[in-house]
C-alpha cells in the first residue's frame, strides 16, 4: 500500500469514525500529516482522489469539507464509457435508454401509488413549460431533469432517484452528439410527460408504463439510425 | 478552469479522438506537457484525477494506459455513502438491496429467456460450491458474485452485468459489517440459488421471480433487525 492510499483510507477512517455529514470541515493539510503521520505529498495526492470521488470538496480560502459523495463520479465514467464504445453506432447510448426504460418500468407500480389522487403545481409547471418550448422547436433538458428527479422524490429509497439521475446525466451529456431532433418529436415527448402525469394521478399503472414507454420513442428511433461521423 | 482540469479534458480528447480502447498506451507525461502546453504538475494532478475515475491506469516502470472504465469508482462512492448514511440502522443497506431486488425482477424474462434449456456445468459448479461451504456453515460471496455475473452475461446489455455487479460490490463491502449469518440461513441462500437457475432452465419466468425473491429472504430479515453498536 503506498503512503498516499494509506492517507486516503486514515482521511474516510476519520469522516465516519467522527460522524460527519456532508458539508461539514476537515482537519486542514498540515494537521493531517501530523495526524496520520505521512507527507505532506501523500496527504494531497489523497485528498486529489477523494476530491475525484466527490468524497471531499475543497473550498479554495476556506479548506476541505466532506464531499456530497453523490454519483457524479459514475456519471463521468458512464459518459466516457459511452463515447469509448467500439464502433460508430449508438449501440451505448442505446443501452443507457434501456436501462432507463426499465428502471421507470420497474418503478412504475412505486410512482403510481405516490402520485394518485395527488395534486402539484410544480410538475404541472415542468410539463406546461416543456409544452410551451417544445411548440417553439426547442428541446427542453433542464425540465426533463426537473420532472423526473420530483416524480420520483416520494419514493423512499432515494438510491433510485440517484441512479435515474445518473443514467439521465449520462444521456442528457451524450445526446449532443446525435442529430438534433425533429420538431414533431419534441411535441411528442413533451405530451408523454403529461400522459405519464395524468395516468399516475389516476392511478392507472399499464397507463402510466405505456405513457413512459412512448416518451422515448423518438429517442429510440432516433438511436436506430446510423450515427453520423465524428467532427 | 484550472491548468489541471484543461489538462483532463485534453487528456480525454487524445483518448477519444485517437480511438483509443482499454488497455492501449498513452503518451509519456512529458509528451502531454508538451502538446497540451500545461506544466508538469497540471498534467500529474489530471492524471491522479483520471486513475481516481479508472480511465487512466498508471503501470509503474510502464507508463500510462487507457483504463478500464469500470464501475468501481460508484461502488467506491456507494460504499462510503452507505457507511456515512445517517442513524446506526441499515437503512442505506437495506436500500441498496432493495435496488438488487427490483433489477432482478425487471431483468427476469431476459435471463429466463437466455437460459431456458440451456446446460451450463461452470453455473453448476458454483451452486454446488456454495451448497457444499453453505454444508460446513461457511459464506460463499465469491461463488455468489460469480454466479449472478455469469448468469447476465448472455444479455445484450452489459450495462445491467454492470449496474447489477456494482451493487453487489457494496453489498459485500457492507455486510461484514453485521453480526454473522445463522447457518440455517447460509444453507436457504445456497438453495435458493439452484431453484433461481432450476426456474429459468425450464422458462418459469414466475418461478425464477419467487425463487429469486426467496434468495434475498434471509438478508432482507437480517436487515430488519437492529445494527449493532460500532466498534
Amino acid at each position: 500500500m503506498t503512503q498516499a492510499s494509506t492517507a486516503m483510507s486514515a482521511i474516510k477512517d476519520y469522516i465516519l469514525s467522527h460522524h460527519l455529514r456532508p458539508g461539514d470541515p476537515l482537519p486542514t493539510e498540515s494537521k493531517l500529516c501530523a495526524d496520520l503521520g505521512v507527507s505532506r505529498s501523500s496527504v494531497r495526492e489523497a485528498v486529489r482522489t477523494l476530491v475525484a470521488l466527490d468524497i471531499v470538496e475543497v473550498r479554495h480560502g476556506q479548506g476541505m469539507f466532506v464531499g456530497q459523495v453523490s454519483m457524479r463520479p459514475m456519471v463521468e465514467s458512464l459518459v466516457f464509457r459511452g463515447l469509448l464504445a467500439p464502433g460508430d453506432d449508438y449501440a451505448s447510448l442505446r443501452d443507457v435508454v434501456d436501462v432507463r426504460m426499465t428502471l421507470d418500468s420497474a418503478l412504475a407500480d412505486d410512482v403510481v401509488k405516490a402520485w394518485k389522487g395527488r395534486p402539484d403545481p410544480v410538475l404541472d409547471g415542468y410539463i406546461d413549460d416543456m409544452e410551451e418550448l417544445a411548440a417553439e422547436g426547442k428541446t427542453f433538458s433542464e425540465q426533463d431533469q426537473a420532472f423526473h428527479a420530483r416524480l420520483l422524490e416520494p419514493l423512499a429509497n432515494h438510491l433510485w432517484a440517484h441512479l435515474i439521475d445518473a443514467f439521465w446525466a449520462v444521456h442528457t451529456l451524450t445526446v449532443p452528439l446525435m442529430d438534433a431532433p425533429a420538431a414533431e418529436d419534441i411535441i411528442t415527448t413533451a405530451k408523454a410527460h403529461r400522459e405519464m402525469l395524468e395516468a399516475a394521478r389516476r392511478g392507472d399503472v399499464e397507463a402510466y408504463r405505456e405513457a413512459t414507454h412512448k416518451h422515448y420513442a423518438p429517442l429510440v428511433l432516433a438511436l436506430s439510425s446510423p450515427r453520423p461521423p465524428r467532427p
